[in-house]
């Protein structure tokens, strides 16, 4: 009997929910590989992972808990039972794959071994350059990524293998760069990127792919993963061409697409549409990188594992829910591609409505994927449409402070001189379900601002019948209790509490029981990319957006969007660098809100 | 119209309930005083307390909320009403002073001015000279004290006024003596101080202190505070002749006592009844100290003011409560006393159970002395008198340690060689009532212990359905969340919760969030006999214990304590220095319940 021991890499995790990189089986799609994997070809953290549902759902199955908290299978050898092989190949209720693994470790046969095979399609731009190669290289330093595995670049400039490593390699300086081993690590790294030119619609050009990477799977179960960073005009070509002429022939096939999602609700239900044409909807992973930040994460595990939270999360204890996301810097020469779009689209409509929907969902069955997403939709659907009256709007203009001059938004050259796109936003929004029945949700964001930070605040009612009352200024909303997660920068939760000040008199103020992570944890905090890109190797949907999701957002969204253009509303003007427009004030007075990040203590 | 701007001085502060300085009217005792203070002759504090029975029955009196909080009254100067003056001659409404005290400037009278004199009988102990004269001189230093003050030493040594002087300023090392004009200050504070040598139970003692008083009071009203610093059985005779040859003829006389009350209910009784011969209750002020501490004051405050925990402070959610209270120290060579009381009434019965009370009580109908007493003592008659089987007692032994003996307890000269005091308890305590039925609440105090400390730890229940189960080691106990009050030393509030660990995979630790009183509060803290006794100057009573409190307590530890006698009960023996009596971890065990101050982490 195997146990298995809690690996020392900072990959590894007990809990977390799917099979990973087994082929999908829960819904019937995708068999089209067989699932033998060898234990040595997976990483430490999916060769640790089960299914929560199994866990739940029987609960005298082989599973054994261990000491350390690690969780694992046992298979009894009982005679006359199907081997694990014989189970997996017949497709029967597959168990995680380190027994399998081991049962299997006889095999030394090439095909029963896997390979993933990461093709980032639109190579040489940003986000490739500044996120996704970085990321790749800190989950390979972490030892995250399976033994078998390759690296393409794929764009329409011609480079060779060479100039690829040249280009990544200057771009890793990620958060790794100063570890030990890191240039040996590195060199090793870069022996496993490859390149291919072609255009994003040119089949020829996937074939020519297609080749190469079978040329490195080399008979292996082989496992595709595409980032499509490009941009979204041409996302279906590129789907098409990958889909029909680079797909795996036995192993999974997967596709990362990143924002923007269409426009409104038609643009992107014929994104979807098209989209699946060549890809089934668990192909697809939509990301949305607030969803992999560190304190986005813990949303969940501060509110489940702690019973101090869970009571007071409705609106019987909450007063109202602040969603506050700004930048310090505008589009800064780069407005094109934003004017199309505006702030709305840009992160409320993805980042912060995700968040919320993470926030405001009921307790979901299990930690699994799908009943997550299942929860968070159904807050979405349970939410008003947004109404004009609850929007503001807001537009930087130029600033001259300490002699600088900041620059307007039209300004940019790149940007429409008339342009009325929202750089700033303020919004109030409403959950009509039993849980949150009248608590105002207020979503703000912002580019051009006073400061850089994302941070959910949840601000708690006033005490019943406060003996204390006397002891506060004239504004009681101030003495509430507030519940700070700090998203980022320097990401922290605290709880505002009033206490007493130490001495001879009741005077009472308001202290914060802290948790400060860069004092509390020495580790670095892993890039959102980094957690993405894991969870999509091993099919961890849970931090991807579902097309009912993606649906309803835009079904929230999409009046408001179209009233605003149709009825060309002005944007408030806010200087470059300012706390924004004052509008937000009076929007959340209306709602007896009061932003939670503008006062003198934050 | 008046209005009162918040003093810098520390003494100050807005809230509290009673009259202070004023005579008792409430009760309808102790009118001898005709009220009459100048707001000069007043502290600051006192001038701007107001009772919030006031407030909260008097919705449309003249009292007025400022700006920052403070609350002032204000009296319309309207014709034909009843001067203030003339309202509290004839004992009406009385309002707070302030106002009078502007209005009477004009008049002045010393007969309209009142004095304190604070007399410390037993002026030569330990007491006297480690803490009540420090702490006096605190006040003093902090403007909390009355224009006119005077401060007696009572004891049977003869000294003289300059040999009291020289004393008192040798122990005056207190938090002040390295602050700014401090020697200046304590030059003007030790003019104030007077020696009176005589017998405790001398008449013709107490007649020639009368005699000093009243001369220093010059025609004022007198006000009269006698602090009994001195050894239990000669408490009622020192009351009687205090009362019958020193009580003040025109303004309030009060006596503090320290424990011990009594050895067990009908000593107490004996005692309350002798005390009673000679004072109402309400010139009783029946110190414990541990009352005084800041964090113990903060208790209320954190329950009542925070929307957060008054939702989760019952059976509902909190799996048990633990007062600990260690010494890192033996008797040292003074365990005479000791060893008549044992650790069970000298900590158990007193401090802990008055926290105990505090923690545990309903919401008072407002913060008057009254209305929290009321409450406290409910909670001590609802709770089941304690069984033997429910307590476990030890008794330190000698232990060598780096080279080092430390001595047993029956090693001190002054405890007999067969001694069975206990010199460490545990005990499982319950409170029969709806909001704590099946609770158990633990208590642990000793002496000669590995560490010094006092805290509350409250421990919440598991999280039902908890989705994180999995991710929790066996021992899903220490997965739940605590709160933690560290009432000394080094004072904080922290509060345990589940939390992510920082990286890809989905691993949970306790974390706090955590309000460390050091490094949140430049100010230091007052010691707990600073704020006792300026509440006894003030009439506050809401610190002091009330003989239906102390009855109460009694009730709860006498029947124990006698069968602890009786059956001889030996007490497991300890090492000095170590964690203590073994039994304490299955006395805990029986009722579920793990020590929080053991564990590995704290």
């Amino acid at each position: 009997m195997e146990t298995l021991h809690r690996a020392s890499s900072s990959c590894w995790h007990p809990s977390s929910s799917s099979y990973s990189s087994l082929p999908e089986s829960r819904n019937g799609h995708m068999r089209f590989g067989l699932g033998l994997v060898k234990v040595s070809s997976i990483s430490k953290r999916t060769s640790q992972r089960i299914s929560s549902r199994q866990v739940r759902t029987n609960p005298n199955s082989n599973v054994v808990r261990m000491q350390d908290g690690a969780v694992a299978t046992k298979i009894a050898p009982i005679e006359g039972e199907i081997s694990p092989m014989k189970r997996l190949k017949d497709g029967i209720s597959p168990t995680t794959s380190s027994q399998e693994g081991n049962d299997l470790a006889s095999f030394d046969v090439k095909k029963d071994e896997s390979t993933v095979s990461i093709t980032v399609v639109g190579a040489s731009g940003d986000l490739a350059k500044k996120k996704i190669f970085p990321a790749l290289f800190a989950l390979y330093y972490e030892d995250c990524l399976p033994k078998h595995f390759t690296i393409y670049g794929y764009a329409r400039s011609k480079m060779t293998d060479e100039e690829l490593r040249n280009m990544v390699s200057k771009t890793l300086t990620c958060r790794i760069d100063k570890r030990e081993n890191c240039s040996e690590k590195m060199e090793e790294f870069l022996k496993r990127c490859f390149y291919q030119s072609g255009q994003y619609d040119s089949k020829e050009g996937f074939t020519e792919l297609d080749k190469k990477l079978r040329e490195h799977e080399g008979g292996r179960i082989a496992n595709r993963l595409f980032y499509l960073s490009i941009p979204p005009n041409i996302f279906i070509d590129a789907v098409r061409c990958a889909s029909l002429s680079a797909s795996s022939a036995n192993g999974w096939t997967r596709v990362i697409v990143e924002k923007p999602f269409g426009r409104d609700s038609e643009s992107s239900a014929t994104l979807t549409r098209g989209l699946k044409q060549y890809l089934k909807e668990d192909q697809i992973f939509r990301i949305d990188h607030y969803l992999g930040k560190e304190l986005v994460e813990n949303l969940s595990v501060l509110r489940f594992s702690n019973l101090i939270f869970e009571p007071l999360w409705s609106r019987q204890y909450i007063r109202n829910v602040q969603l506050i996301f700004s930048e310090d810097f505008g589009t800064e020469g780069r407005g094109g591609y934003f004017d199309n779009y505006g702030i709305i689209r840009d992160i409320m409509q993805n980042h912060l409505i995700q968040i919320l929907a993470l926030f405001a969902m009921e307790t979901p069955v299990s930690l699994d994927a799908e009943d997550i997403r299942n929860e968070k939709v159904k807050v979405l659907r349970s939410m008003r449409p947004l109404r004009l009256d609850d929007v503001v709007v807001g537009q930087y203009k130029s600033h001259t402070r300490g002699g600088v001059t900041y620059p307007g938004y039209t300004d940019d050259k790149t940007v429409p001189k008339d342009s009325l796109t929202p750089t700033f936003a303020a919004a109030a929004l409403f959950i009509d379900n039993a849980r949150w029945d009248g608590v105002p949700f207020l979503m703000k964001a912002g580019k051009a601002l006073h400061n850089r930070r994302a941070e959910i605040r949840v601000q708690f009612r006033h005490v019943p019948g406060n003996l204390y009352n006397r002891n506060f200024g004239t504004d009681l909303d101030q003495a509430t209790n507030e519940l700070v997660i700090r998203v980022q920068p320097d990401e922290a939760i605290y709880l505002k509490i009033n206490n007493k000040v130490p001495g001879l008199g009741m005077r009472l103020d308001r202290s914060t029981l802290n948790l400060h992570y860069a004092a509390r944890y020495s580790k670095e905090i892993p890039d959102a990319y980094e957690r993405l890109l894991l969870d999509a190797i091993e099919g961890e949907r849970r931090l991807f957006i579902r097309s009912d999701e993606l649906d309803a957002a835009w079904a929230l969204f999409t009046p408001l969007l179209k009233e605003l253009e149709k009825k060309k509303v002005i944007p408030e003007y806010y200087p470059y660098g300012s706390r924004g427009p004052v509008g937000a004030h009076y929007l959340a007075a209306r709602y007896n809100v009061r932003w939670g990040d503008l006062g003198l203590e934050q």
